[in-house]
């Protein structure tokens, strides 16, 4: 007897199911009621619900059943956690599938980097989906290893678990028709597209929405989201570390219901996953919100399953697969259990991870020289820090207390080093730097002075990629992370701990503002408003260009 | 400039769009609010809602703007109007678009007709989609010219706007997982796959679901409703000529609301259209049993659409094709505009119809002697009517009064006759006979003389198909169908007319049920409880078996 064949005997009673969920009290997605039933679960799938009899029982008396939780929208690599250990950290919190972005792999390793990566997830027992990264360079002040062009993207569509086009990150670029933009959405027609639209709103809003593409994660305020919905477009909720709009965005759900509204996390570090949970963590927060524990859950389970046409996800019902999450209450959303089909994940097996996505560090030597900024008076363009906000202020002001800020480029070593002022960092002395740096994952470094910065480059060679602080001549403290210069390959406390004491040495620098370095990795995203800075120079985001730093 | 590109210019206000529907009050289906904005159109696709300049402007002052009816599922056959002449009735009733299950053409000309009338609907203004008909035969029991294997399957849905494989009628098949279903349903991985499963409950609609097919148009009730919601299937609500459920299922939108419920007509005859109207009847009736305006849209716009994956029909929104409905109340809904692609629907063209499709009668020549029943006393199986329902009873009983029936095989001239009797019709005298004859479209005959039969038969012949009623050895009413016998080959008052002079001369013989030849076209589909009659004798369909005439 075949699986199919098998399924239907086991739903029809003939057979015993491989697992029974007895005794629980199960949410229907699509009635948004509490269902006394049995599950009954053969080969991962569930067969049917009612009264069976199965091998083996799970006993889920008094407790709550849903679907497992599912991402619509993430970048793993913020977690700098391997796959696999990623794994293990939000399995156990109830996130069964994840839908992934690659694309600061992909600015450092392209395709290639993607196809190791879908091939590292293949075999782990949390489902990957992946969208095919749409915006390398994430503009033309960006320098990626090398730009993902359309014949890149087709490659990625073509392997099964790649759903569609990755947040395309150049709305101006939609919007007013460049041809590369539109050459990638007719090659995605038929696939769907996510958007990555801040603040673009009226005609704009339309402009982008009419090239096809139907999601945004970028609204910040109840209008944004309002005019989204109406626009079409199925609004992605998001709760990242640095970006964080629940609160704001959920009245939507009041105001509208729960169509075509989805839960996403897409930036979050693993400190702040540890410690507040994953999907679930906002299923908890929008419940406590005032949301009803079913709509909650619906917002975190069949609704971005629609959204990504992952029709065998999402929902408890015959032919879906059986991810189930047992809970005690409706109120910590903490699993009791999370069965991934069907049963408890026990082994979770470590991917290979071949030398060639290590060493990705390439940058022309550093000297001292290369960071010291003569600045005679006068006013310049600064970089001003928002408090837990990706957006950045222009300042057009003299630079006086200032943090020194550059972008070195790593991948092609063309010595290329972009220069600036930050302020607001509270940074007192020596330098803090990263190659995590969206989008292209150049090395960034922030500093006070000149020698601290230069060393802090050099020790980031030296561990093929990491966060490091630098005191005085000395590394303080260091998170190596190997895999492309994002990843650490190390295990979840182990990041956690050098993590956090990287964070503290940058507090005892005198960094003031939000979490030290997912800060700075934002300071070379080149499409998120208003004054950033790449290797190429400091970017005007919303004039889209290259803007000198004298005023 | 391409066509992507001028859309988002129009969508910016850059171009001036084609047609801008100013004034009205839009609905957007996602939020189903009334938005007082104009409807930018370029090329036929939405470009923005807002305030735009056009070219022409389609005044909608004081009026509502929905998005065009969508049909989830129905035979066009049923209609008997070649597709244009269907666009020509059912585009101002408000439908745009409708997907189609051709399985009585398939029946009688294969794969073959199929691809005919993709063809012939291609060009015709009225959206047209398919499902490739997934259960030729019905069952075991019925002749069609031949069976559609998977092999003609593939090569249905290698075609683009075939959407996936339409009711899988074989449910007892289905559940049982008899092989020959489940590679059809193997075939349909990724693609989608439409319902038929009357009366299933329990743990047999579990299997039925399991296999995944996940909608159904034949639920009754609302407990057979409520079920099917709860397993994840999709709700087609249908309101044919002879299966009218609407409002048995309607409160089932005031219990759990819109979700995963849509409309659909499934077999509507061309009177009942021309009466009643076509999608828009639907939502008309669910407004006046008291769902709110925007949810009844919902039900004939964007449910349908997403159920079947149609991402560009069903809102009015940018990057939607600018299929939009004028109505001057939400009560009427009928149509004071139907804009397809932005404009009024002017002239249809009439497609090519080749020799072909059409004569395709070939039965073996028949005599009065083929339809006697010499009947010595005794109980027979006896199919009895049920008013209004496509269901029958089997009744054990003496014949008596019982009229005679035959289907006589057309498609290969095998000379096949199966025989039986029919309580409940009223028929007094004379015959009716149609080559309309659920699902394989063999001649079935009804009468209370045998000679009437058997020139009734004859007649069909000679006409290539269609309806025929005969009185004393004379013909007193004709419709021909000459297109597969199916389908007439004149215009929508023809075709009433005399379809309305067929059902009276059926009247005048004394039938007294419902419409008697959609009635006597539904007594051969051995699909539909309780007992029917095929070439191949009568079947009781609860035992999925033949039995004889004598119990």
């Amino acid at each position: 007897m075949d699986d199919l064949a098998r399924r239907l005997a086991v739903a029809r009673g003939d057979e015993p199911a491989d697992v029974v969920v007895r005794g629980g009290r199960v949410l229907s997605v699509f009635t948004r009621e509490w269902l006394d039933v049995d599950i009954a679960v053969a080969d991962g799938w569930i067969a049917g619900l009612g009264d069976y009899e199965g091998r083996e029982v799970v006993d889920a008396s008094g407790r709550y059943v849903v679907p497992g939780f599912i991402d619509a929208h993430m970048h793993l690599e913020s977690t700098k956690l391997l796959p696999d250990e990623f794994a293990r950290l939000v399995l156990p919190l109830g996130t069964t599938a994840v839908v992934l972005d690659p694309h600061e792999l992909a600015n450092v390793l392209g395709t290639d980097g993607v196809h190791w990566l879908l091939d590292a997830c293949d075999t782990l027992p949390l489902d990957f989906y992946f969208m095919a990264s749409s915006t390398i360079p994430a503009s033309a002040f960006e320098s990626p290893r090398r730009p993902l062009l359309s014949g890149d993207l087709e490659s990625l569509l073509r392997r099964r678990r790649v759903l569609g086009l990755a947040e395309m990150m150049n709305f101006p670029g939609v919007i007013n028709a460049d041809p590369s933009e539109l050459d990638k959405l007719r090659l995605a027609e038929g696939v769907h597209v996510d958007g990555h639209a801040p603040g673009v709103l009226g005609r704009s809003l339309n402009a982008y929405v009419a090239s096809g593409i139907r999601s945004d994660h970028e609204a910040l305020t109840i209008d944004e989201g309002r005019e989204r919905l109406r626009a079409g477009m199925w609004l992605l909720i998001r709760e990242a570390s640095m970006a964080r709009n629940l609160q704001a965005l959920l009245p939507l759900v009041a105001e509208f219901g729960t169509n075509r509204i989805a839960f996403c996390t897409d930036d979050r570090d693993p400190e702040d996953i540890a410690e507040n949970g994953h999907i679930n963590g906002m299923v908890r927060e929008a419940v406590a919100a005032g949301v009803a524990p079913e709509d909650a859950v619906v917002l975190a389970t069949i609704n971005p399953a629609t959204w990504h046409r992952l029709w065998h996800l999402g929902a408890i019902a015959p032919g879906y697969q059986a991810d189930l999450l047992l809970f005690d209450d409706l109120e910590r959303f903490e699993p009791a259990l999370t069965l991934k089909l069907g049963r408890p994940v026990e082994e979770i097996p470590e991917p290979d991870v071949p030398e060639w996505v290590k060493h990705s560090v390439r940058n022309r030597p550093v000297s001292a020289s290369d960071f010291a900024i003569d600045w005679k008076g006068g006013k310049a363009r600064v970089i001003g820090l928002v408090p837990d906000q990706v957006v950045t202020e222009l300042r057009e002001e003299e630079p006086g207390d200032a943090a020194t800020i550059a972008v070195v480029e790593r991948h092609l070593g063309t010595g290329r080093i972009g220069l600036g002022f930050v302020a607001g960092s509270g940074l007192q002395r020596g330098a803090l730097a990263s190659t995590v740096a969206h989008d292209a994952h150049n090395i960034i470094v922030i500093g006070r002075n000149a020698e601290d910065m230069s060393r802090a480059v050099t020790r980031l060679g030296e561990l093929g990629g990491g966060i490091v602080v630098v005191d005085g001549g000395e590394v303080v403290a260091e998170l190596p992370l190997p895999v492309a210069g994002l990843l650490a390959d190390a295990p979840l406390a182990e990041v956690i701990r050098r993590s956090l004491a990287c964070n503290d040495a940058a507090r005892a620098l005198g960094w003031s503002g939000a979490t030290p370095f997912l800060t700075l990795s934002f300071l070379g995203l080149s499409v998120i408003p208003s004054l950033k800075i790449t290797d190429r120079g400091l970017v005007d985001v919303d004039r889209f260009q290259i803007v000198p730093l004298r005023v």
